[in-house]
């Protein structure tokens, strides 16, 4: 890893993730019921207790809005879920504010076009290897993973592995 | 991207999709009542939006007849869903008709025999990656993704980075 | 294809598959209730399609007995499906009886290692690409397809171009 | 394969294995009711009966707590399933006591931080393709197939070809 990548992930006391094309393949099951199911997986849920170890909080923020993402919070003890959400970067200063962290302090994973605004503000931003190509132009980082498939237990180690 | 098909992109004012091995990665999940699952991407649905947003509805052309795709079909917006539909060619008069297009206006992406006949008809015609032999042969662009896995958002960006 | 396969495929009049790793992708979707779901391939069920335009049956040999198969195999409309089958060559009398066939009218393709003797005396044996080893071995031709993924669209290809 | 390796697969009597991540993809299905689908492997499964048939049960240790495991066990007729183990290492005392094994006789595959302990106490080590690098460089031996596509099933053919 860059030196640079290096030194911004040192500083991170928060992460905020995506939920779907990040945490999941991007694979949306429907049935007559509308969104019912979700893959998340298992290595990426680890990511989020190695995390919560080293006293570092992982936040959701997805445009999405089920249960399906609550239930997964709860198991996985994420601090907080910001669902429903449109403009993503809107959420930063409700995240100054509560956590006490300057955007340097923020890591962000994110896929796709809505999260490009959000990407560009926070101190350290990654995106698995399958997102679309103008995330790829503003990350700072490309996983060597895909979404859904330890992306985000990349990020993990990274920040984990530094402290 | 060639000439030819650049200049195809610019006409398009209506875009036909294929669900099943299209919009999906062909996987038909049963139970004992029957298929009742579809794995949907979520980035071919903010391929939906994106066209949208360029005021290209997207129709929706299949041989089956779900309800999984019509509860899909209104969470993404999608302007019309034919359902059930043996020989897709014979939809086209009704399109001409109600959208007031011409055929180079239409484009299709279709993954199999079934969907040849129209995608010979239309303006621009695409399939994804891993599509049938029979097919390839035909359209005019092979995505470089495979079915649900972003061949469809492929052909939005396509259009949408012309318009 | 070799002379020898091609000359094989112009003799068969029935096709015999197994499920579970030849027309899935050997996914055993598990809830509390047992294992209640299967994932088909819908280029796999165009290929029993085709198959069926030229008068050739598709008949299912599979070691499980589930409502999932039955279920599929009535939409695809099926010949016949023999369930709870442990020594599968054991149908092979059956099926000559009932089909009026002889051994070198038929072909089979199967995946695992309780396929292997059906697999020996069967016209035409074929296995997907990511069959067992001991599988490799006794097969006419392994497709260039996984399981679930279009190993049976080759085979009803390869015989469907012949007729 | 190494003869280091072939000689402690001649010893194994008793083959542990971790659930999520070995023996599923590590695919968390959730809906609105919590992890309620699990994706076991039919190949893998016939890597249970295979090894059965040689008299070595199949014993399952994994951090979670859910029927579905419970269920696909049954079918699959493993020995035990020790549910919820946090510290995976502690149940060896047990092991010991109720099979009459030693350490070296205990086969175990797994794939992520929490099975280091008990990958280092048995006497043959695995993980699948795809496990974390904190597991790949403690294990005996690192499959050739990933998580639920095999990986089990190439521990037991390595046992079962030895005896």
């Amino acid at each position: 890893m860059k030196n640079n990548i290096l030194n911004k992930c040192k500083k991170i006391k928060i992460v905020l993730t995506d939920v779907d094309g990040v945490l999941t393949d991007g694979g949306m099951y429907y049935t007559d019921k509308g969104d019912i199911i979700k893959k998340f997986f298992v290595r990426d849920g680890m990511g989020v207790t190695l995390l919560r170890k080293k006293n570092i909080p992982t936040i959701i923020v997805t445009k999405e809005k089920t249960k399906i993402v609550r239930e997964w919070a709860k198991r996985m003890k994420i601090e907080k879920v910001f669902g429903g959400v449109i403009q993503k970067e809107l959420i930063l200063d409700k995240i100054y504010e509560k956590y006490n962290v300057t955007p340097s302090q923020i890591a962000y994973i994110g896929d796709d076009v809505n999260d490009v605004e959000l990407l560009k503000k926070v101190g350290l931003s990654l995106a698995p290897l399958d997102c679309v190509n103008e995330v790829k132009k503003e990350v700072d980082y490309i996983c060597k993973r895909n979404s859904g498939q330890g992306a985000f237990r990349e990020l993990a180690d990274m920040i984990v592995n530094v402290k």
